[in-house]
């Protein structure tokens, strides 16, 4: 799929959780650079013909593979694996959901809510969601990241210090990651990837879409990094914002009740004006508004402002 | 200093604090387009000339005046005034301090710092931050609110479902509020100036400068309405991104750590790579800086980054 990729890694060469017993799949040379096939998500299990009950079905030990591990020649404890993003080969399918139990209110959305999407891979033009909105895509890698020292399996689900579900939205094209080396070899993997997501990903799932992916491993040497860092080539919101934005606030004294109430007053908002269901309006959330902090020193209260495109609706 | 303001409400007229008791300084129809003269959030204790010792005698009494307030004509409990910011007048002059026991990152800056700005009022070119970087600007009101139900002085400091020191970046000539009145008439203020501010205003101060706004206020009745909203004319980062971001993260089930830890990534990264002194590397953040969440459903570790654009160093 890549004529400048030194090796290709099949999705057949994936793990669920990080485990840094899991055999390398492949040892190479820093400055290596590598084709990956990632697998969506649910790990195949859902399909453009998948609908709201069969995410009742899901198995969860099978989700989020990770294709690799890659062993990088050299890597060591408090080195940093330097991570050329270079390009994205999507696949034209995607699938965005309310799962029971996870999101930001999942409180209140018990219900299972599944929304397909069919994308040209080509073009990447906006995405019909029904026909209620058109999504500007950008896709990435959810989930990049490294092996932990600590030994056992670790499940693949909350973000670690080497990287993981990050769920970072501009970790797309062009964007150089650097992650905290902490076993011997680095043992890279990347997955789940996203056809579009916005800042939060406050449904829980993003615009999952299997794709295939390119990029480059580097090893930088004894850099101190506490956290993962990157660097983006450009902006990295003009793909949505060119319409501006329709924006909510959350306001008190605890940084997540007011992240979730600046959620809440989209969702209301956007089921008044375009008569979008509150179940709709949270996955639309999900897959293209950000969720910004305002300010965080005006004690005791903060400001979360949740950011919905205005181009989305038009 | 406007044509086509209906009223000029000049600086004399501030108060400090909100209080429904406070008398209104003018009584106008809806649909008014009024000129307000703001001062800066230091009422003008702090000038072109101060340095860092003069934070030290600051009166904290007279911290953040806002200019009003104005009571609105047949606006009542449950009814949503609508704030048409329409243009600011910039003075040139500008500060950013750490003022020990303000800001994110309190505990570990207990020492004052000063750092006085000049701009060009008229290009609003990128205003030098000494030697070390140029920081695009974007006047807005920090302060702008209604005042409380509640009788009794509440301090201006935290912003509250009226509005108030909501610091919000993008509240910038062209952008629409929405906010919940509490009292008859509104009872509407403005002030904190700012010339340019990254989300979060993370040492506790932006780019405080004395600033005129013209601005049209409107009423909306009987709209339900939890908190703020806003409506931006168009992009919002558009000043800041054309060269890209750093761009450090914080991760963990705490979201206030993640955010701390975010910011703490930054200075030390800006730090080493341009060689600021970890206090002007947290004014810098501040006043150009976005602290973003980029996910808060991966259970139970979040991710908040903390955006530097690069365009400030180039």
């Amino acid at each position: 799929m890549c004529d400048h990729a030194d090796y290709t890694i099949h999705g057949a060469h994936h793990h669920f959780g990080w485990d840094r017993s899991i055999p390398p799949v492949q040892t190479v040379a820093p400055g290596t650079r590598l084709h990956f096939e990632c697998l969506d998500s649910s790990g195949g299990q859902l399909t453009p013909d998948s609908k709201t009950p069969d995410l009742v079905n899901l198995a969860f030990e099978k989700i989020n593979p990770v294709t690799g591990p890659i062993f990088v020649e050299g890597a060591e404890p408090g080195d940093v694996l330097k991570v050329e993003i270079e390009h994205f080969h999507p696949s034209g399918f995607g699938w965005t959901a309310n799962i029971p139990g996870f999101g930001l209110l999942a409180d209140q959305f018990p219900d299972p809510h599944l929304r397909v999407w069919s994308y040209d891979k080509d073009s990447l033009a906006p995405a019909a969601f029904g026909d209620m909105a058109r999504v500007p895509l950008k896709p990435f890698a959810g989930t990049i990241g490294l092996a932990p020292a600590e030994a056992g399996l670790h499940s693949v689900v909350p973000p670690r210090r080497m990287g993981g579900n990050l769920d970072i939205r501009d970790l797309a094209a062009g964007t150089t990651l650097y992650l905290p080396v902490e076993v011997s070899g680095a043992l890279f993997s990347i997955g789940d990837t996203h056809a579009a997501q916005g800042d939060g990903e406050v449904c829980g799932t993003a615009i999952e879409s299997p794709m295939e992916v390119d990029l480059k491993l580097d090893l930088i040497k004894g850099e101190p990094l506490r956290f993962p860092r990157f660097t983006t080539p450009g902006p990295v919101t003009r793909h949505l914002d060119g319409k501006g934005y329709e924006a909510t606030t959350g306001i008190g004294p605890d940084l997540m009740a007011a992240t979730r109430d600046a959620l809440s007053g989209m969702i209301d908002l956007i089921g008044r004006q375009h008569g979008l269901s509150a179940e709709d309006a949270y996955l639309l959330c999900s897959v293209c508004g950000d969720l910004r902090i305002s300010e965080v020193v005006d004690q005791p209260n903060w400001v979360v402002s949740f950011y919905l495109p205005r181009i989305v609706f038009e």
